[in-house]
Order: C-alpha cells, then sequence, then structure tokens
C-alpha cells in the first residue's frame, strides 16, 4: 500500500512541479506529484520540446534547399508531415519517460489523479483530493502543498477553437495535413515559431497582431528587424490587427480582420490562435481559501507563498513569465525557501526569453524603451551579423545584437539578439545579469574567435564607441 | 605623398595587429600598418575562417545524410570539391576586404611591405625599414612599434612538406581532390578539424598523435569522450604514435609509425602535417637588439613590452595560446597600455579555447588535472547531452559539459565542453570566469528552457550534488 502523508505534495507534473519535487527529494522531503495526465506537463508533451523538435526538421529542410549555397548538391528534397510530427511525439515521448525514471530514482511517488486543496486535517497538515474521469480515487496530506497546475491556451468569443480549421497550439503541433494558406493570430513566441515551422515548409502564412509590432515582448529594434526578415521569406505581417470573425466553410476559412481600422477579408485553410494564456485555477479547491486569483493566476509572495499557509504556487498558474525555465527556478526556489534554506527572490529583469523562429530570437532584462522609460539614461550597442566572421562563413549574416547599458554604473541592463543560435548565446548576458556585471567586465572578457558570440563583446564596445569590426 | 611618421606603426596585419591599430586610431594614435600578404593574417585568409566555412560544408552534407532522421528525404545528395572550396576562398576574401574597408575607416594607413626594425632615429623614435620582394621601399618612423608578425606551421625534419602528397594546413585548406586515405600528424585543435571535415566528406583518415590522447591541452574525460566519438565516425586514431618516416611513391605515401614502440607501415595517399607552429621571429630586425628570443617566440612582459623600449610583441609570435582573440585582446590592451590607460593583464587561464570538429569541443580555464596539480580541491559536475530536451530534439545526443570548482571557495576554475554548439556556450563560462564567478552565482542564474545551455548550470548543480535532470 502506498504512502499517503508527504511533507509536500505537488499538484502538476509540469516543469515547475517535477523540478520542484526533485529538490524536495534531494533536501530530504517525503515528496508526492498529483498528475492526471502526462509528467513533464505541456511544456514536454505540448510546447517547448516537440516544437523544437518539429522546427529543427524544418530548418534541416530549409538548409538542404540551400546546398548549392555550401558547394552540395541534391537531385530532390522532400518531407514526410507524419514522419516530421511523429519524431517530434517520439522527442517527447522519451523526455516524458525520462521525467518518470527521475520521479523514480528520487523516490517520489506520483498520483495518476487531478489534486484538490480540501481543507486542512490533524496537526495543520493539506488534505489534497485526489480523483481520475471525476471520481475520487483517495485523499493523501502534505505538510506543504505547492500549486503547479499551469496555464492553457486563452480562448476569444468568436476564435473559438475546433480542432480542425481553427486550432490551438496542441492540434498545430500535430498536423495531418499542410494548409496551404494559414492564418495565425498572435505573433508572441508561440504563434511566431508555428508560422516559421509551417512558412519553412511552404504554406502561405498571414500573422495577424494586435499590437503595433511583431514578437511585442521583444526590443523594438528587434521587432522591426524579425518583421523584415519574416516578409524576406515571404511570410505577411498584419499589425494593430484584430480578428473580428471567423467564417467557416466546409474546408476553408474566412477571416474578417480589422488592419488598423480596415476591415479585411482573408480566406485561409487553418487558422491557428495563439492569443495568451490562462491560468488553470479551477478545480484545485482555491474556493473558500484565502488565495487569492488575479486575472486567472494565483498571487504569489516573492517566496511563492499564497494567501493560505503552506500552500505555494509556481509556474504558469502564478504569473507572467510564461516561461518553463522561470517555473523551474520557482520550483527549487519555492523549496528551498520550505526546506528553510537562505533564497534569493527571482528578478523578472534577470529571466531570458527565447524564440524558435528563424531567425531565433533571445532577450534578457530590459528593452531601450523600458529603461528609458523606467528613467535610465542609457548607452545603447548594436552589432549586425553581417559584421561577424563565423556568421559569415555559417552562412548566416542575418541578425543583430543590441545591448542597454546605465549610462551613469555602466551595469548592463538588457540585451536583444536576433539571428542564429542566439538562444544559446542570451545565457552568457544572464550570467552577466546575474553578477550585475558592468561594460568594463564584459569588454575584459575575451570572448573565442571565430564565433558568433564574439558579437556579444562588439556590442558592448559599440556602447562606448570601442567596436572594432564594423 | 603619403605620412611616413607615426605614434604607433604595427608590423604584421593579422588579427593582433589590424585589431591593434583600430583600437590606437581610436585612442588618437596616428597609426600604421605594415603587412606584405593578406589583411587579416593566416586567421583570416589561411586558418579560423576559411576552415570555419569548410568545415559548415562538411556539416550540412552530414546533415542531408541523415534527412531521414528529421522526417526529410533527399535523393543525390553530393558535393563539389571545387565549390566547397571556393566558398571557402570567397569568404576569406571577403572577410579580408572587410579588414581592408576597416583600415580606411579608421584612417589607418597600410603599406604593403614586409617592416623590419631598423635601430633608433632622432628623438627616440622606432625605424621600421619596408621591403617588398626582397627590394626596399622606403622607411617609416613610429614613436612606438608592435611585433605581430604571428607564427607558421612547425616542421620536422623527414615529414617536410612538398605541397602535393604531404601538405601544411595551407594546402590542406584548398585540396584540389579528396584523397581516399588520408594521414593527419598531430591531434590538436587544427590537426582535429581537418581529420573532421575529410572524414566527414568520405576520406579514410587515420590520426596520429604523440602524446597520449587526442586533444591533449584538453581535460582528459574530454579527450576520451571526443577519441570515442571520432572512432564511431570510423576515424583510426593511433595514440603514443610518433611518425618515423613519409616514403614518398608517385601518388601515395607510406609512413612508418612508431606506436607505442612498435613500428607499423601506414599507405596512404596524402598527409597533413599539423605538429605545432613557430613564431616569425625571422628578417624583423631582432637581431642585435635587447628583444629576447625563447624558442621561436619573442618574450613579453604583461604589458607585451619586450626587452627594447617602445616595442612591443603580440599575437602568436608573443607565445601560446597561440589563438587570434589572444592576439586581439592583446593588441587591445598593449595599445591601451600605449595610450596611457589604466590595463588588465591577461590571465590565460581566462581566455577559452574552441575546436570546430564534429562534435565541437571547447574550454575555458583549469581542467581537473591541472587544477588538481596546482593545489586545489575540487568538486567536479558533468552532465551529458543525452540528458538534455534541446540535445534531443535537435538530433544532438553526443556531449557533455563538465564543471571544476574550487571546493573552498566555490569558485568557477575550469569548464570543459564537448558536443553541438559548444564553442557558442563556452563564453558564458568566460563570463563567469571574469567575473570570478562562484557555483553560488551560477546556480541563482536562470538559463533559458529548451537550450543546451542548461546543461552549463546542470554542470554546476551536479557539482553540489544538485543536478535535477540526471
Amino acid at each position: 500500500m502506498s504512502e499517503t502523508n508527504f511533507d509536500l505534495v505537488v499538484i502538476g507534473g509540469g516543469p515547475g512541479g517535477y523540478v520542484a519535487a526533485i529538490r524536495a527529494s534531494q533536501l530530504g522531503l517525503k515528496t508526492a506529484v498529483v498528475e492526471a495526465n502526462h509528467m513533464g506537463g505541456i511544456c514536454l508533451n505540448w510546447g517547448c520540446i516537440p516544437t523544437k523538435a518539429l522546427l529543427r526538421s524544418a530548418e534541416v529542410f530549409t538548409q538542404m534547399q540551400h546546398a548549392s549555397a555550401y558547394g552540395l548538391s541534391v537531385q530532390g528534397a522532400s518531407f514526410d508531415l507524419e514522419k516530421i510530427v511523429a519524431r517530434s511525439r517520439k522527442v517527447a515521448g522519451q523526455l516524458s519517460g525520462g521525467v518518470k525514471s527521475l520521479m523514480k530514482k528520487h523516490k517520489i511517488q506520483v498520483f495518476d489523479a487531478f489534486g484538490k486543496l480540501n481543507g486542512v486535517g490533524a496537526g495543520g497538515v493539506r488534505k489534497v483530493a485526489l480523483s481520475k474521469d471525476g471520481a475520487a480515487t483517495g485523499e493523501i496530506t502534505g505538510k506543504n502543498v505547492i500549486l503547479a497546475t499551469g496555464a492553457r491556451a486563452r480562448v476569444f468569443p468568436g476564435l473559438e477553437p475546433d480542432g480542425n480549421l481553427v486550432v490551438t497550439y496542441k492540434d498545430a503541433m500535430v498536423p495531418k495535413t499542410m494548409p496551404k494558406r494559414l492564418l495565425v493570430i498572435g505573433s508572441g513566441a508561440i504563434g511566431i515559431e508555428f508560422a516559421s515551422f509551417y512558412r519553412q515548409l511552404g504554406a502561405e502564412v498571414t500573422v495577424a497582431e494586435v499590437m503595433d509590432r511583431v514578437l511585442p515582448v521583444e526590443d523594438e529594434e528587434i521587432s522591426a528587424f524579425a518583421k523584415k526578415a519574416f516578409e524576406k521569406q515571404g511570410m505577411k505581417l498584419l499589425i494593430k490587427a484584430q480578428v473580428k470573425a471567423l467564417k467557416k466553410g466546409a474546408n476553408s476559412v474566412t477571416a474578417t480582420i480589422d488592419v488598423d481600422g480596415k476591415p479585411q477579408d482573408l480566406e485561409i485553410d487553418r487558422v491557428i490562435v495563439a492569443v495568451g494564456i490562462v491560468g488553470n485555477v479551477e478545480n484545485i479547491g482555491i474556493e473558500g481559501t484565502k488565495i487569492q486569483v488575479d486575472r486567472t493566476h494565483v498571487v504569489i509572495n516573492e517566496r511563492c507563498e499564497t494567501g493560505e499557509p503552506n500552500v505555494y504556487a509556481i509556474g504558469d498558474i502564478a504569473g507572467a513569465p510564461w516561461l518553463a525555465h522561470k517555473a523551474m527556478h520557482e520550483g527549487v526556489m519555492c523549496v528551498e525557501g520550505i526546506a528553510g534554506k537562505h533564497i534569493h527572490a527571482i528578478d523578472v529583469t534577470k529571466i531570458p526569453g527565447c524564440t524558435y523562429c528563424t531567425p531565433q530570437v533571445a532577450s534578457v532584462g530590459l528593452t531601450e524603451a523600458k529603461a528609458k522609460a523606467a528613467g535610465y539614461e542609457v548607452k545603447v550597442g548594436r552589432f549586425p551579423f553581417i559584421g561577424n566572421g563565423k556568421a559569415i562563413a555559417l552562412g548566416e549574416p542575418e541578425g543583430l545584437v543590441k545591448t542597454v547599458f546605465d549610462a551613469k554604473t555602466g551595469e548592463l541592463l538588457g540585451a536583444h539578439m536576433i539571428g542564429a543560435e542566439v538562444t544559446e548565446l542570451i545565457q552568457g548576458y544572464g550570467i552577466g545579469r546575474t553578477l550585475e556585471a558592468t561594460e568594463a567586465d564584459l569588454m575584459h572578457t575575451v570572448f573565442p574567435h571565430p564565433t558568433l558570440s564574439e558579437m556579444m563583446h562588439e556590442s558592448v564596445l559599440d556602447a562606448y564607441g570601442q567596436a572594432l569590426h564594423f
């Protein structure tokens, strides 16, 4: 018979949840994870990981089409959508399996159930009711409970997905056929990654963004650069564009889109809706507790504490930024706090963000506009990929590295990158942000040659009028 | 008529030289560069840059051969050696042209000549004699002179290159035909990159390394990992192997190799000799000065000063590590010292090294063995690519990230990586080394998900028993 009383019960087995459980186990806490769907959560199963697998296939396909630029030739190159999707699912399955093994290795008990806060038992322990398919399957207790139930796609009236012509990320990840004409609503990371994937495989792609630029959380120069790059690839980008209605036919959809005040109709074969997410705050027993919810997200303090004693929330359910690495970091920090260790509160300006479109986009810290709005006098540096030897040798001369410094102290406030491999480069600036690096620290760092990372150096030098290669 | 009296004369237009000139110009020094062959030096013209172009072609070719793993199919994939080489030369030409433009932009005068120290003139200025094709072409003076003439391939008796069957890096970069059977002598960065390139294009490749492991400057675990990976690709690696003789036939060579004391013969079609380099200290007017030379390298202090007043040396001519980024960093530092600015002496344990073979290798700081030999008690962390989601999604599950910490202070002493994109990742640890990062700093850094760079985090966590995903 399995144990039912735990030091920690984690409701939700996504990245934040399972990482919290692993750290708790390392710290000697008897830990359970309650997860009804799939260990690893959306991220591993229907998010970050399978999309990266899809995008990799598209990237290699694109490279094959440019073989002659590298002195290579191919007689014919084609893709098999079913196989691309199967590979993506296999990768997701492998990683989800890996998480299950980690649970075993760390002696974490996994309950295949939905978990719901269910009051307080003897000694102040938190009761968690378990259920599956609507039927109660038991109850466990935890001295502490972490809510990590994540979030789901936001649905707007008139843009409801039907799993066929109008879909969200989940269906978009397992297409049975290639749409000839695709509309993506929303140009955040998720929308743009799908736009990039389908475009690289040949679809006519239109992206409708309600804000005044694509990738609207990124620095304005990066947004502008991205827009040009996407348009060069044949993507159509509508900004200040609100999709008012989707009229479905048998095999196509007519979208009525208000573009900067002017309505226009667009006929497409499929629509991907990527207009934000909402927290999974329902059916987890929040009602009647002191846990506060603000716009579908649980309100927490810097220790991830909710309004209810010994109940914590981490990851997407606890609000922006909705990133797996933020969830995992919160998971570790939250558990270390529970275990009585000294913790460092999370600073969102030190959390990088990545978008795996082509060209890739990555950033950390304040944009130039936000730094100015926060009252900083700034120094700004830029370095283009076209000035970098490795970029040219790779055949990847499209991109930009931008850095923003506090003119008074020299502190690196933000870094904004677009181009090949920037999702792997951004960590250097992240380490710099953690260590409160100044321009002098980054200038004194020796970046290896020939690498793309040299542009990180040059961009810093440029902010101080000392760029060497431009 | 052109100017002949300068604040600074740089002899040699390689990366160290031209970067020193640019920085000098930024600091208001009237500057000249004397270069007889090609602006950008070996690095841009016959080294780092063109080899990266070759390796990129080989990488894309390899990817095409694995197309089916990505759900793609390709018919008739082939390469055209002439086109691959032409692309590489074009990339080199583009960058060399770029350096010429930079010289113009910064108003640096370039003399198409060999430069030679030629005594001291009025006011203590250094005279530099110019010549081309053996004939004197003039004289210029500099208040300061930087020697940046670089280095060339070492030649051992019996292994002399002939430009046909037995070649050095330069000829190896512009092959007219693919050798069926290739012997590479030396498994340092240059040797292994060529071995990787030719192997990927189908040659039978044997590498002979005199030391007891391949890539002998790298951490021993990385060497061992690399050896296995290369062997899996079908490369033959002979360690403790000394090539005693090369007997040339009409179109082939018989190498007599002493392998761990046992002689063996090997018949090959071509030999690439990559057994180290020697400094270009001849014919630059060192004789009769106080400039000291130690084993073909000019002796300098931490300000790059030689024994002769106002004469400096930077880059390969000034000794190991023979890396373009070390040369460039010395160039900037040397010139800032000349201009009276406060300078930071270079610490070689903060200079990363990269090898662009497949899988890539990159490192910074002390290996585990060197750290122990230096008296440190160490904590060592490891994380394998097979445990990383992005690596699996990319189809690149082969690699390892190893970190070495001072057990007492937590200082990051060294980082050693093998696998996809590690040459772009290593800069993060480099920034960490500059900022004297401890394990706690790196643990508190949020690395974006899903990236290969998460392994940098996990390796640190592992050194302290806190790895999350293994």
